[in-house]
């Protein structure tokens, strides 16, 4: 990849800007915890996966500014750096509320920290662990890419294929090649001639705007249509299968993934196309039974009703705006997690390879 | 209505600038043939009747244009007033290939016209006969909207309706007050309380612009979501019913309208939600006998690559902007027409109310 959607710069964060694509590559320099949830509120940073990795680089910024303690205000100063830094590390979990993954990449970063204070380890030595924590987070995503991306494209066939995706699961949603678009760099690499139909995502357009960006550098033919779009082209096209990553996956395989994602399942059941989700194994909840328990995030209404700050929605309107969405268990024809591929029933192949 | 889709002023036809909303209720005065098909294809006035009463009004204007012989160039100068008359019907029948109901108004007033021409009448007399023909299209696709709005209620529960719709089919798609909203006022005239999901309908926002608009003025409670947000507001919300409206309806049933009624219809399916399309008779095609054979518009690429001219798709990419797509006839419930309420099989219901 000729871009870094995250990177550790010895002493902070550096986030390619997510916001300002496909116009313009700006990175962004992050040194503090509220940077971190800002970047990610504002998705700035965003893809489970990717926003993992920035939370596990958050605790290290989190431990360093624990150290500092706050004048002149109550609360806060009265605590000690366990407190404070548990305090900040709860508020990078938080910033969004959907994908496992951010919980996922803190929890395993705090416990580590408590592990070398239970110890009686110093800060220092607990920051050096947290970055070689964060780093082994990124590295794993790394791999666990790669290994979803040589699993998936063995579903393909060898010589071509026509795919769809929605929203970006790419190089852009991760700290490697991504999810499902991690198949398609694999299938492309080995020679498949790829045809990628992009949804362009509304109403932040990430398959417009980051899909189409990152598969256009690496050389894959790709054509962005209307979510609306779909079921046109399925129709006409017959695709060899629909790709998509995942936000958070309950024991049972319903998959919380992008707006949109259940109703492109409805039409690939409909259409008789194949509908993979690609995910690691971060990004399954064992703790949830099923969709109706994953939180949705709702996002604001301006999303919507004012794209470019541009009035489309009138004032006396009401506007719906959820980020996600459930896809049952039963739409969803395997999922490829980095140890293979996961087929129905999904609670038993969940469990055995977790 | 407190506004007005479309009107003739005595002397040239008047036409509300759907482009400019919900921002600003401009109004468009429009004087000559050129005029006429410029706001048809810039989507000025859109929406299957209402560019067949446009395109009515736009012969009137042609009858006028073609007494104007051209100064100091070749072919037309040399043709009579009927071969100018018919070139300009031409040209306004062309303006978009989808609807069906321009090229049937076009074709009617012609044969108003030939019909006065082959008895000698004079050209100002056949002016007089077409101003007369457009009114009547006019005042037939009023009362045609009233009666679809009736028959429409009918099919809803007394107390209460949670609906579903697609683009923009209302008072600002036709001379009346709409097909599929029709039927939402006159379930809301008897009482009924309406809740009213309405998809934004990308690429141009009819749904946010438009439907959310006029039944905001009309004082229907309306939420707008994004098109890819349907199927979780089906599964969450289960509608009482789908509404949309047609452009072209074959002999068959199947049924070409705004690009993404097809996937609806196939998530309305999935749901068991009952699936309505709302039209007058002047948009069904009897000489086609099915949906392959509707022509679909194409539309440019900028509509969906740079939104308010904010580059949204990466040059690289390509972009697939189809206007229009098909519902095949067994996706949907019922047809409701000015006649009545057609139901499945279609080839036979709709052959005996034509």
């Amino acid at each position: 990849m000729a871009f870094s959607t995250l990177s550790w710069q010895g002493t902070h964060l550096r986030l390619l800007d997510q916001t300002r694509l496909p116009g313009a590559e700006v990175y962004v320099d992050v040194h503090n915890v509220a940077q971190v949830c800002d970047c990610i509120q504002r998705l700035v940073v965003r893809g489970a996966p990717a926003i993992g990795c920035a939370g596990a680089y958050g605790v290290v910024l989190a431990a360093r500014e624990a150290r500092l303690v706050p004048l002149g205000c109550g609360g806060p100063a009265l605590l000690g750096w366990p407190e404070r830094f548990e305090h900040l590390c709860e508020q990078i979990a938080c910033a969004r509320p959907t994908a496992v993954n951010l919980r996922w990449a803190v929890d395993r970063c705090l416990n580590v920290a408590r592990a070398f204070l239970a110890a009686g380890k110093s800060v220092e030595a607990i920051e050096a662990a947290l970055n070689a924590t964060a780093q082994l987070i990124h590295a794993e995503d790394r791999a666990m890419c790669a290994a979803i991306g040589r699993y998936g494209a063995e579903l393909l066939p060898r010589d071509q294929a026509v795919l769809m995706t929605h929203c970006n699961a790419g190089a852009l949603a991760t700290g490697g090649q991504g999810t499902a678009l991690a198949v398609m760099y694999a299938a492309h690499a080995r020679g498949t001639r790829l045809q990628v139909f992009a949804d362009e995502t509304r109403p932040l357009l990430q398959g417009a705007r980051l899909t189409a960006w990152e598969l256009a550098q690496a050389g894959i033919p790709v054509t962005v249509i209307c979510d609306n779009m779909a079921a046109s082209v399925m129709r006409a096209q017959k695709p060899t299968a629909v790709l998509v990553g995942a936000d958070r996956i309950a024991a049972n395989g319903d998959t919380a993934n992008k707006i949109g994602t259940y109703g492109l399942a409805i039409l690939a059941k409909y259409h008789g196309v194949p509908f993979y989700v690609a995910a690691p194994s971060s990004t399954f909840d064992l703790k949830i039974a099923d969709g109706t328990q994953i939180p949705i995030e709702a996002r604001p209404r301006d999303e919507i009703s004012a794209p470019h700050e541009k009035l489309s929605v009138p004032a006396e309107a009401k506007v719906f705006n959820p980020a996600f969405d459930v896809t049952p268990a039963e739409l969803i024809t395997a999922i490829i997690m980095e140890k293979g591929v996961l087929k129905p029933p999904y609670g038993q192949s969940i469990k055995a390879s977790l």
